[in-house]
């Protein structure tokens, strides 16, 4: 696919120079909005008014809405009025408010001033929602019917009201208040074997439904859970505002699993692609754990300090320092990232600590035994009888090897332990991941090490 | 939703051992099939049988799907061949294939034997196809029609024949040799004007579709950015064998996601939940990692030795390398993941190589000075005079934070090509994330320390 693309890229980027526009548009007319918006995205940005114009209206828009923030701002700023009100008729008002939230402000007033009164009545109320609730990302177009309808009157006003609804394959009965009685689908409807059958003879009244104020990634999970098309989303009166469609629950699965691996990584979340952002953003956003983790780091230079005397008497220890660390903090990640990653598909939750250390505590030192053995045997043979290091002596091989089975059972209980621990007190728990987790580790490690080597050796 | 639900589960409980039938049918019949299915999971064995017996045919079907392998199986041992038949004939085709394919042996085959010939032959079709394949995740059944079909013959044969299809909402249009040439939405067929126009003179011959062996994960991409509820799937020949859904890429995406998140982690993927998985599942999972990187530690083991007579000579340089290796290892880990997650995402290739480096080199920089004049400023406060660490000169202090700088810069470096290198040599740049940089930027960092310490301090 990527290759195929880049053919095709460069082939009208040819046509472009060589200003062959019938033969473009003739190109154009037959790609799809998301493929037209990516080629549109790599463009320099004096050719895209000139390309877009060559679209008909009702691909440009569907193009549009699936470009980059910064190439509908540059098409924005060439538009005429009316063009941009030909194009804000054609939007959804889910996608217009998302528009109107990225743009700046004196573009925001002229999409505004085109938009028709309805529709700037709806992104002012979509605006209105908190972001990342369900309010913000639903749109308030869907096709509602009444449940005295009969199927045939359903499809008839389908069939009048539908253009304009950016899903109509489930609509939703409602009473007179907007209250939220029940939903029909069209396949429903279309498969009655009578068209005189009410709507509300047929409407499922189980009903699963979300409020204007439930987080997105809620949301999402749970159109992904059911398999549903669309999600209803009531108001705290309970009654019917807008509708989740699948495509934006797949946006936001993305964007949330984004967040977590960025978090994961020790980073603060980004709103940029990787491409997108500026060497500053990037810096900006990995500073504040760097920062933080390199003054942490004080407890470990302090703990080697305090056993300077040892490391002194028995050189050999200095050289396992890192492997201990790197052994530990690996552990540990390995549990942090597989609890995070339970949580956050509901998998697990806090009362189930108990079994997290249990099952923790098994893996640990099964994992423990089975390093600390082929550590033995590999400084034994590498270490000692290859390179010849008489300073690792039978007691000092067995310090290291005892250390690392301890630092593996505990890394792995605490990283097991610290996510459902930062869950329980409303934290993000993709915050307890590798670089955290290794700090602690760290120090950890070190002190159990020279703890090891005070005991047996004696130092 | 999560506290909800554990209410509903003791309540159930409670009325199961009350043996308050009828009481419970009511409740199972207005809960949700996913709902249903996640609490008879969490169900006694043998309670399952007599519970699911409750269950209204359709609704028991439609339960069933969503239910773990585990689960399933207690069920269909418990069947009569009759219910197990009951049960086959309701499930969509590739929920049948993926049952098939989960199940033990004889269990399968007694599926098998209740299966319609019909069934038996797409079961077997799905189970020829490379797994992950697009032909593995598939459904054969899909509603199609044909070019001369009028408006309203193709709504009648929706109407007719659109039970048994998992989505009638998305219909393809098709040769008599099967080969694809069209689709139609029945919400184009529904918003036509006119009930006699031909189909091939609305649908859309601009196609998006996919091939039997294409990789479910391009599959789930493709949907996810086109936004489609179905994607066709072809054969060699050009000819429709099947269509992918939405709910199944939906599935995809989270599964591929937790993959990339274990690989990540420094674990082999599973195919287990972390609460499924025994102890032993997990050691298999994490001990290859470990013990690879344990054992590769061995080099910087080498390196501490060789500069023995250094640390000897400077015994305050021992205590600087944890903080060295770790912020080495977190910012090399930053780099790593967030390359990772826009390779996944298909927002960087190989071709942006040289951009990738030149944006990590920008932003090392700036996090490499900014740390280092911190940790300048830290060690001459903290470790020099609150600690009173005479041994800590301003020159060692240099030679740690120049080695801090420096390990930065290489450490993002790194992290930010070898994902890409990876994807080049068609690995999964998912592998080369914070263990793996980890272990590199380990003796990287102690290197760049030890030869600063060499020509600064002359040890």
């Amino acid at each position: 696919m990527a290759e195929r693309f880049e053919i095709v890229e460069k082939a009208l980027g040819k046509m472009l120079e060589e200003k062959k526009y019938a033969a473009l548009r003739d190109i154009l007319l037959v790609m799809n909005p998301s493929d037209i918006a990516a080629l549109f995205s790599d463009l320099e940005e004096q050719r895209l008014p000139l390309l877009f114009r060559l679209l008909p209206k009702e691909l440009a828009a569907e193009s549009f809405v699936e470009m980059e923030p910064d190439a509908q701002e540059v098409l924005i700023r060439s538009f005429s009025d009316n063009e941009l009100k030909e194009i804000v008729d054609e939007l959804y008002v889910d996608d217009a408010a998302d528009l109107v939230e990225e743009m700046p402000a004196n573009v925001v007033k002229r999409i505004l001033k085109q938009a028709d009164p309805e529709m700037r009545r709806s992104i002012n109320q979509i605006l209105r929602y908190p972001e990342y609730s369900a309010g913000s990302i639903m749109t308030t177009e869907y096709v509602s019917l009444r449940p005295k309808m009969t199927v045939e009157e359903a499809i008839l006003r389908i069939r009048r009201q539908g253009v304009d609804k950016e899903t109509i394959y489930t609509c939703y009965v409602t009473a007179p208040d907007r209250k939220l009685l029940g939903l029909v689908s069209v396949k429903d409807l279309l498969l009655a074997t009578d068209d005189e059958t009410l709507i509300e003879d047929i409407m499922l009244t189980n009903l699963i439904y979300v409020n204007t104020q439930t987080d997105q990634e809620e949301v999402a999970k749970m159109l992904s859970k059911y398999n549903f098309l669309a999600l209803p989303v009531v108001d705290g009166e309970e009654r019917m505002v807008g509708i989740v469609t699948f495509d934006d629950a797949m946006d936001v699965i993305e964007e949330e699993t984004t967040e977590d691996i960025e978090l994961m990584g020790g980073m603060l979340p980004s709103e940029k692609t990787y491409l997108k952002s500026t060497a500053f953003d990037l810096f900006k956003n990995r500073i504040p754990w760097l920062m933080l983790l390199m003054v942490s780091s004080t407890f470990t230079g302090l703990i080697i300090t305090s056993f300077e005397g040892a490391l002194a008497a028995q050189v050999a220890l200095t050289a396992f320092i890192p492997m201990l660390m790197g052994t530990g903090g690996n552990s540990g990640s390995q549990s942090s990232v597989t609890v995070i990653r339970a949580l956050s598909l509901d998998e697990l939750r806090f009362a189930d600590i108990w079994r997290v250390i249990w099952k923790e505590l098994r893996t640990s030192v099964l994992c423990g035994v089975a390093l600390a053995l082929v550590c033995f045997v590999k400084i034994w043979l590498i270490d000692r009888m290859l390179m010849g290091n008489e300073d690792i002596t039978l007691m000092v091989n067995a310090v290291v090897c005892l250390a690392l089975a301890v630092t593996v059972v505990i890394a792995k209980i605490v990283g097991g332990v610290l996510p459902l621990a930062a869950k329980a007190l409303g934290a993000d728990p993709a915050v307890m991941a590798s670089p955290f987790i290794t700090t602690i580790v760290d120090a950890v490690s070190l002190l159990v090490y020279f703890l090891f080597a005070k005991a047996l050796l004696g130092v």
